[in-house]
């Protein structure tokens, strides 16, 4: 058995008892039952994932993976392809988007290589390369299968890196110029719909040139033929090292029951890969905020996910999951710390 | 002139320098343009409002007001209507949801009595009572004219105290059984629709109690027949006294150059009494959270405002307000701290 299979049969629903426990408690606070909504829901998810009635969710980090892409040679993307390496070494510092909102919600961010096209080594960040990216998928597979499945347990390998050292709130963040075009394509297989229903701008593509980048990712999967039944399968040929890192990441927060906080657009590709392999793992993970891109909904329904963030941000690295640890954190305050009914008089 | 036409005077609208110098930053950030989408929008209203570069808004306080409703007699919602003052004096304990979300934030809150069913003094409470809750809308004027401008006139007196103690961002609050009834029947009169369009649950009310509160509704608008084009006419016929002071803060944020975070349901109705006083009052508002009402889409597309919290919470009292302070904060940290494309080498 491989590590992926291990790795998936080690992931358990949620813990039913918590989850009761989790309600209850929300139920004695002083407000009307399910007054606050999806404060609510995550507390209970919470507890199910992490088996306690009370849990801290003060240790955080968003795990990025930076990579780049053979397709982009393809003209899918506006930004020249060396800004992955630019924007990468930006990480570290946390002097970007991801970084800046990372201070300010007290949360770590860790940067892993796994497919950049430099040969540099870039200070501060983990090197796991695999290759200096992938190949371009409009002309054959991105990858061969093996490196699919070992860009899946870099991801395994970081999350439970991170959980060793005691973090409880992992968040997944990437960086790849082109990267909406594979995450577009693995949204179209396993969507099953064609690539112009939700293909999008990305980081700010020019709107006629929409229509180039569905036909590139129809072109690829046409080409590569990837079976919508094996993650792995569809990851080698129209994914990408980080993709397949966060759908890594993912895998190795639900079979070490730590919850797992979704991104943008690429996460939900890598999102739905994990819940392809094993869909328990929606159990684990949050949908932070929804993506501008026009395929969110369409992912995200898939997975019974809904984000309580509509910031219309389409930056990807993590910044969206780094700014939802705010409001998942005062989730949990207020689970804790309100007042029940038991508590004070209210007459009644 | 009365005091309601003075402040409406001079109210202006965003400064665009700053606007524009907002944006500029902004685009000079290491991120594809605008793509941090509303954390962007929020950072640039910001700047026109308070008209400077940059500004704090680390001094938050929500102001949150407490009446009763005549209208409850007719059953419109599902607790007893001594909640609203058991409810009110945990408000200035910090324990109930707003004041538990407000320590998360970093924010304090203010309770005023502006017609809450009691004779009792309420610890902690500032009285400003008009009278011991409105009269029953179902069968006449929810108030008098000069009750309708008298809340009015506090709302604006605690929003400029707080502004003279240098609180550079406030939310509205409320807490007041039966209130969304009529918020309803203003949202109702301002939209020119019928009541059963955008009638919810509340708190909480059955569902097949609805309809009945839906025919309240109609009944207390044909009945008193407020003039849609007079803000003041609507809330004295259908309105409370918490929805007006809430316009008045509303008012008095906008004349001071202040920012004023909606909440839910209820704060949509005084914002349509603010706005329907003078439009430009729109600029200085920023809408936190959808609340799970039906009516809010109609609501908040009048004033062409867009929520960035989707929590699915009906609380009120302020509660979403206060959520959202931890985004706003963000926003402005972002802004003020993310690197610029001039500080580093980006190789472009």
């Amino acid at each position: 058995m491989n590590l992926i299979e291990n790795i998936s049969k080690n992931i358990y629903p949620l813990e039913t008892i918590y989850v009761e426990q989790a309600k209850q408690r929300l139920d004695r606070l002083i407000k009307p039952t399910g007054s606050l909504g999806k404060m609510e829901q995550i507390c209970i998810q919470l507890a199910g994932i992490y088996g306690r009635k009370y849990f801290d969710t003060s240790k955080k980090v968003i795990i990025a993976f930076g990579a780049d892409h053979g397709v982009y040679e393809e003209g899918v993307a506006p930004d020249p392809q060396n800004i992955t390496i630019l924007q990468f070494k930006n990480f570290p510092k946390k002097i970007n988007g991801v970084g800046t909102i990372s201070k300010f919600s007290g949360s770590d961010v860790v940067a892993v290589d796994v497919g950049i096209n430099c040969d540099e080594k870039l200070e501060g960040v983990i090197d796991r390369k695999i290759r200096k990216g992938t190949s371009n998928m409009a002309k054959g597979p991105a990858m061969t299968r093996e490196e699919a499945e070992k860009c899946i347990g870099i991801g395994i390998e970081m999350a439970e890196k991170y959980i060793q050292d005691d973090y409880t709130l992992i968040g997944i963040g990437e960086m790849g110029i082109a990267n909406t075009t594979p995450s577009t394509a693995i949204i179209s297989v396993l969507a099953n719909c064609d690539p112009t229903e939700i293909t999008g701008i990305g980081a700010g593509l020019k709107k006629e040139l929409i229509q180039h980048k569905a036909s590139v990712i129809r072109k690829s999967i046409e080409l590569n033929k990837p079976n919508p039944k094996d993650s792995i399968d569809i990851l080698s040929k129209v994914g990408g090292f980080e993709i397949g890192s966060m759908a890594g990441v993912i895998l190795g927060c639900a079979a070490n029951r730590i919850p797992v906080v979704l991104d943008g657009f690429i996460s939900y590709a890598a999102a739905l890969l994990a819940y392809n392999i094993n869909p328990i793992t929606k159990d684990y993970m949050i949908a932070s905020h929804s993506s501008a891109e026009p395929g969110t909904n369409k992912a995200l329904d898939m997975m019974g996910l809904e984000p309580f963030l509509s910031m219309d941000m389409r930056l990807g690295e993590g910044s969206g999951a780094a700014l939802s640890f705010n409001i998942i954190e005062a989730s949990n305050y207020v689970y804790k710390n309100m007042a029940t009914f038991d508590e004070i008089d209210m007459g009644r």
